[in-house]
């Protein structure tokens, strides 16, 4: 930790702050500067108390506490210098191969889940996506079909050879959607839901976690620490926009999330558009720049007939699109030295 | 629905809009403008689809979709004119008296849990507020004591007659947290976690429903329509800042939702100046900002030794320093015309 | 400054980081951690260059570079210990009369503006507010009278005695809006347009600097530096609300700048809850919340028929709204201690 | 203009909300819904007054006024089908090469400048870079050379070939700069400086104009819309970070404002990857990204030593960073089927 003084501070107040810093935990270090005094407080600051309070206990003295450490571990890229990759049956996400997840926001019916997993596997997506358990803004809005859509998802893998990935929305239903999944979806609006992290993590299974609606990189590195932290190292993370105060989108893609994220940890990364923009006219150039900046895989949502889907119909893309949008992506591929 | 057209709309093109607004459910009526055609499709927007779809549908023909209804029924002034008052024990929120709940961020001991108690009754707070099950951004923060501290809020009572308000975090801890707490509080990382509402709500307690880091109005009064649809009409919401690009403070206290939850809502509204800010220092003000404005309740964090608290040091108070504020508070509780 | 290594940094990085540190004008000191290594870099901060360039230039080698000293200084509450106060003729902004500032949006009329004028001090206000230069969104918007709204604003002045406070908004106007007005405004769009901040100070008259649409505190005070520092000590700051993700209200009326503002800085702090909000129904709640968290002047738009004005209709008072205002405003002006 | 009235509004309140539509130029459309009545206000929403007001003036029947117009024009797709291309001497920017423009972050030395246009033209830039005027967060830090920086950019230009970019700070320099520039740079801090955007636009050379720290979208077009009514056609929107919460990066490079740009207007859009970031290390992978998503131009700064630099040193590219960002580009820039 980083101790900052105000400026003419009293030798005894002094004394009394580096008194505390011992009594906290830590061995304090002065450092006179020209205009301000300073000091660490050395020490490890992921198993001791923070020292913010100092602020609190001597406002006359303390104006700032910096802690020097990150404070994920597992996650970091320092932990695991190479990328991992996640395996799912034969697919290996994080690898040289991109891989595209797509498939409806909701299940809906038999039908319509068939329909899209035919018609996405032909263009060249290796995983299916689809909503059985969907967390809504409002109580009046569709909720899914529960199990019946997870028994859909594990039909429609059969009959395709598709993975499945779905959202589980909650503790209790952890054994269910692991039973049925080949990825378990963590939402954004779940995003800092450590219960359900914790659930999901002792699945076994591999997690896909989404950036929380207005979560920082920091905070998104930690849930996902909560996840390695509770024995599962099959993770990714997934950006679906973050919330700002731009109105043409739904969100705001941070792609930049890319590099970052390659920088800071290990994990495989994913983009999801259809979230991040909430616009399907937007999809396609999305994707394309996800990918020249390193994405891994792309989640994206299809539906057969958008204008009649039971939930965000405005960002699902039509089979015919997705289609397109799978050729056009390819010279990016290439130009990215990817599969 | 609103629906507006683009210009120069072909008659083939408007003539297809039209008929997907009936197969929809709506009544499609048009409207010829100077600049623009546009219309209404009139049905119900709760019970029909949403037509944002038609914006894919149509890409060469609608420009934008604008619901018309509110998405909030049961939390709506419209519903319940007058405003609703939760009882808790003998206390009534939402009435005359403007409430006082006060306690440590987290329950850490008995000794601790206890002299906070005893200090803010005798300043005059009527419940007391302690997390027994803490949620942490990071896996190597202290978690709460769990039962233990709801044992411990439990016995404070007994001791000091205050009512005890404490965080739900697990749907599988709904009935214990409901067996010793008076109050059950849905933190702001759960504003959007709607199995953890829908729990919480079975339980019948009061809920105390925190607005999400970066929750729009709206999207809180949704989640707490969770809680009056599933059965439960003692809501409270509980503003707690919202997350800006300011660097000062932690959150942006945003003190506009009073007013604004007055107009929309009948059910009471609380305010947090500690979580709000992040800083001790500021909550003396905030609480003055927050009863001028018409708050119900406030919810303050207060620690016998702030600098050794095991979370949130920062923006706890000491007994003394709350002694002070209620002392401060009272001309203007009276000049809102409070008790 | 701070300097944080990266973990196992090589000592050859080290001393050329070192190396470094001592070539751009600062004395390096190291500090050994548990888990890190830092240092300080030892130098005035506001004289020399910033250190963050580190970062880039050794990568491998440096973490992160934190400033520790205030990038302000005649702003500051440590240059300036106690409140100073702004005079504008016989009115003293900043000591214990609270001043209201009221007035049109726009200047529109000489019966619009002296109606307005009349209504406002008849009510208890001290100041004319009103635009005649108006920075609209669009070129296609009124933008103002210009100088005839000038003059019309000194004929208020004769008529009823109050102070005018009216927007610069270009370098070539500095002088002729000095002549009329007796107060500058510059506006939000403009709070980092330096040389117009220095053209305004130096026509000698007192400032009123509104807080940018998503400026940082930090910011703010560093804007109003340029104005102390081109020799105009007449400054007062007007929080007026700051661009969120919520859309019930325009802006988010930031309340807690005014115990910031008092804290780091001696200058006084305005409130401006029309634009704050944008909606009239609003200002009543967010003056009250204003004056009890310690504001010393109020600035707020009433204009004789909102519903006729040239500009922001949704966020004037009429008249009879102005003078409700300021009758419940009373009791909290009390409370507060003030005048 | 769309009027939405509140439940079980009155006859009288109606037929009154119906004559005030009358009054303000409009001809009132009334379309009676389930759940709630609305109605249409047709008239040229550009030329009459905006209906907002009418919420205040009736607070009791109207919930919401909604436009339905594009305020901007002249820089609206619709107005102008096909891409707009601007020409600097030789060069198109908007055409099916995508340029680079980069150089310093300031003119330093005329050294400096020249090392650095030799790099940049040798790596294969087209445009030079370089602020001659900087407009800096505080009045201690560099202000930039003035003048003879425009000198020295003159004569890198004539030494070069390379055309030249630079900043224009304020009105009193429009013709000092236009005499020297070959593009004239809007900054974001000035994005809404409407004086500086006409009297940039009347010089009649190219502008490019950065969107501001928190516009939205709109308010970007609707301030080049000041560029084309004051008769300048040759208009180029740069996107460079938007402010949010996010501390990793110092803005958020909105990469979706380019397919936005794309679908509503005809103007070219460039990016600027070092300020959009802040960090040099993102600046590749942002410049992929934006390559791939269909970008016109990129703006990067380069200095010959970054950690000398005077300003911004942290996403500043070395000469040696820059010619490998363009050996790395080359694929994306021919997988977007550009040169």
């Amino acid at each position: 930790m980083i101790i900052v003084f105000k400026p003419n501070i009293s030798q005894k107040d002094e004394a009394a702050v580096l008194k505390a810093i011992k009594r906290l935990g830590y061995r304090p270090h002065i450092m006179r500067g020209v205009a301000r005094t300073g000091g660490g407080a050395i020490g490890d600051e992921l198993k001791n108390k923070s020292l913010e309070s100092l602020i609190t206990l001597f406002p006359q003295a303390v104006e700032s506490v910096m802690p020097v450490q990150k404070r994920f571990k597992l996650v970091s890229r320092e932990a695991h210098p190479t990328n991992s990759t996640v395996k799912v049956g034969d697919l290996v996400i994080g690898g040289r191969k991109i891989h595209i997840m797509a498939g409806p926001c909701s299940v809906e019916s038999e039908g319509q889940l068939l329909t899209t997993a035919l018609a996405v596997k032909a263009a060249g997506a290796t995983l299916l996506r689809g909503g059985a358990f969907k967390p809504r803004t409002s109580p009046y809005e569709f909720q899914g079909l529960g199990e019946r859509g997870l028994k859909l998802l594990a039909k429609a893998r059969k009959e395709t050879g598709l993975a499945v990935i779905t959202e589980l929305l909650s503790e209790d239903h952890a054994e269910m959607v692991s039973h049925y999944a080949d990825i378990i979806q963590i939402g954004a609006r779940n995003a800092q839901n450590f219960q359900l992290l914790i659930a999901a993590a002792r699945t076994g299974k591999p997690i896909l976690l989404k950036r929380g609606l207005s979560a920082r990189i920091e905070e998104w590195l930690l849930a996902g620490e909560y996840v390695l932290a509770n024995g599962n190292p099959n993770l990714m993370f997934c950006e679906r926009g973050i919330r700002t105060f731009e109105t043409y989108t739904r969100n705001t893609l941070d792609l930049s999330a890319i590099p970052i994220i390659r920088n800071e940890s290990h994990c495989p990364i994913v983009i999801d558009p259809s979230q991040g923009s909430g616009r399907a006219d937007l999809v396609i150039a999305m994707c394309k720049g996800a990918v020249a900046m390193g994405a891994d895989a792309l989640l994206i949502e299809v539906h057969p007939n958008p204008a009649e889907a039971l939930s965000d119909g405005a960002q699902q893309l039509s089979p015919q699109a997705f289609a397109q949008l799978m050729s056009e992506l390819k010279p990016f591929i290439e130009a990215a030295g990817r599969e």
